[in-house]
């Protein structure tokens, strides 16, 4: 075969250590949320094409990879090409985020889930981005999603078990920022932009940490010189504060870097988010940034992301999205949601020593007949130890060496006159 | 939206009882397959067009999802068009089974791993079939593979761990017919058959139980009407024999039900291979099925397959397939694999009972502050529990009922006069 044998651009195999660590990773978050009240859901990996192009997943959803319709001829081509609509040639697209297939799960089994319903979703999605550094084609999303709760609770209990989550995997000193989309919206509101150039305002001041206050004031002059001009010098005053993630989640220190008269219930709000994370991990700090916006147009409340020392970009976000989670239905209904970033996150992990002295690797010769060699296999299985059989090799040391980074931490040799385990001389690797 | 709002067709999803069996199963299985010593991969859920459609997967190619290239225009569509080839439209595909990935991994990464490998895939793969009771298309499969092994520890090692998988399980008493396509070929051979028609009299031997033996001598005697005839004398003296699942695993048993001169090596290492598996758990069966056919075409020594009075069709399968592995690389590999056919065994589990008392719902009143109620609940979740906020509501009969199904086995009462966690009147659900 001409071309190198290698898995499909922009994605990964995981060997052993990595899935091993992968697993342990998604196991902690696991077991942390359900703890915290989250019951785990599942949908198949592909969703319909209409769904998934419906408009929910903004940008995303022109990163899709779309599933070729079975049974396609010429004729069918031929329509596409005539139509110009190339989506008619598929039906299924692989799901580019975790929040689409929820609002879908949602409208399918509303009936069978309680009033407030806390999802845990912990599964991958896929993207054909250009693949480059730190981004993959398909990647993994830890979500957890309140669906039904309209108050506070829902971000409080959100925010508390991704916090937790992470804490349980190591990652300690974390920092929150925390914004709500009406504070943004009053701060371009004061400053005069029309409400329908918001989003793409927002999408300016999104990249304010790349290009600063200068270079959003430069995307934007070009119509609305005023606004452009008026959110400049906010941003510019903002700066010194925004170097430390933003300022404390109080009134008094929100209203003291914003405008006069912006949304005055939503900051009041924030304050007592804020009162209500008192029981975060120690270590875990919250921030009140006003130049967070969260790219995905459909949030309409507070909003977050949280960072980690050991991360470059923020290892989380999310938010309130009411409108979004009934759409397939028609109805409004309150919803909330936190995603990890895990392929951010996994690197950071620290994988739990211990359990290596409970791994043997049994060295065999050719001359211990089979049944001997499984009967000592099993017995030792029975007592709760992993074991792996090794045929012994004249470079022995490098068999060790293996098993040893293998996680295996002793081993035994079986010969032809070993009788049960309790006969076994085991010595430690290394 | 006037279509119904489902799964995409064939494919599910999990609420929170369902995921969490299936999540535990899953724990099980890969904790056990651990223990015996084999190491979870994962690969990527697409695989490049072409190594999909490489002639490894047989007719389960045909079902494969392709996904469309990105950025196409009516310029390619009108190629493949002209060129009839439809396949030029799709760069990758959906993985049909774990067996091909595994190819493709080992070519990619055999520098990095022993020289005997265990390979664990427990993964979802995707068959576009027509839906049909039981069949789905997108399953999860469980596979072990055990690479470079040639003797016959591989088979043994894996008939072990996949045993002992379906023991831990809970599904006792299960009977794994074994075979070997080398018997079956020096049965063809008896019988006459031109080793170019071999394939297709394995089909047609594969339906036994469907059409029996006559009706593989009708759909055999089309041509060579001679050695259908003499195939179907074989199969009709062996059918009081398959209704136990087959015979001992003995030369003497095998040769007993079997034309003299077949392949006598195999049948002796049959033999040997039941000895050497005196370790598995007590109540699983061993039987020597010579009509055992197992569809893929790329198995070349023994095949087995595993049943469980509880499901209508085989639980899992696998054999000995030394040619396949190498193939990317050009080189013949040893390697032989075991199958768990996750669907049909998920819901034989029984979950344990246990655990609901350690998972408590909080029931609060609106007048609880936040911060106290999230404080209790931190406070018993690092205690141990896992814990749910439900807000109270008239029908509170209702509320704890389901709470009670969703696995949660006590409550209390949160109101503005609780304290700490200690001074919770904690009650049992129902």
């Amino acid at each position: 075969m001409a071309s190198p044998i290698t898995p499909p651009r922009g994605m990964r195999d995981f060997l052993p250590a990595d899935k091993a660590r992968r697993e342990h990773a998604l196991g902690v978050i696991r077991r942390t949320f359900s703890a915290h009240g989250f019951d785990e859901i599942e949908t198949p990996v592909v969703e319909d094409v209409a769904r998934l192009h419906s408009g929910l997943g903004g940008d995303n959803e022109k990163l899709a990879f779309s599933v070729l319709k079975r049974g396609l001829d010429a004729d069918d081509l031929t329509a596409a090409i005539d139509s110009g609509d190339l989506l008619s040639l598929t039906d299924l697209g692989l799901r580019f985020d975790l929040t689409v297939p929820l609002a879908r799960f949602y409208a399918t089994h509303r009936a069978e889930l309680p009033p407030v319903f806390r999802a845990i979703q912990i599964a991958p999605v896929w993207r054909a981005e250009r693949p480059q550094k730190g981004r993959y084609r398909q990647f993994v999303q830890c979500d957890i999603d309140i669906i039904g709760e309209a108050s506070q609770l829902a971000e409080v209990e959100l925010i508390t078990a991704t916090a937790a989550a992470l804490d349980a995997l190591g990652l300690k000193d974390c920092t929150i920022r925390i914004n709500d989309r009406r504070i943004l919206n009053g701060l371009l509101e004061y400053c005069g932009f029309a409400a329908s150039r918001w989003p793409q305002v927002l999408i300016s001041i999104d990249k304010l940490d790349k290009i600063g206050a200068a270079g959003v004031v430069g995307e934007l002059s070009a119509d609305g010189a005023d606004s452009a001009a008026v959110l400049g010098g906010i941003l510019e005053q903002l700066e010194p504060h925004l170097a430390d993630g933003g300022v404390a989640l109080t009134v008094e220190a929100i209203t003291s870097i914003l405008p006069d008269g912006i949304d005055t219930d939503a900051i009041a709000a924030l304050e007592g988010l804020a009162h209500a994370l008192d029981t975060l991990p120690s270590g875990v700090t919250l921030r009140f940034d006003p130049t967070l916006v969260r790219g995905m147009g459909y949030y309409t409340g507070t909003i977050f992301e949280i960072a980690h020392p050991g991360s470059g970009s923020s290892v989380g976000g999310g938010g309130r999205y009411d409108g979004m989670i009934g759409r397939f239905l028609g109805s409004e209904v309150p919803a909330a949601g936190f995603s990890i970033g895990f392929e951010r996150v996994v690197d950071l992990v620290e994988l739990p020593t211990g359990g290596a002295e409970d791994a043997i690797v049994l060295v065999y010769d050719a001359a211990v007949p089979l049944d001997r060699l499984l009967a000592v296999k099993s017995e030792l299985i029975a007592s709760g130890r992993r074991v792996r059989l090794e045929k012994r090799t004249k470079n022995l040391k490098a068999l060790l060496d293996r098993a040893g980074a293998s996680g295996f931490g002793s081993f035994a040799f079986v010969t032809a006159e070993t009788g049960d385990a309790a006969s076994l001389d085991v010595k430690a690797i290394g």
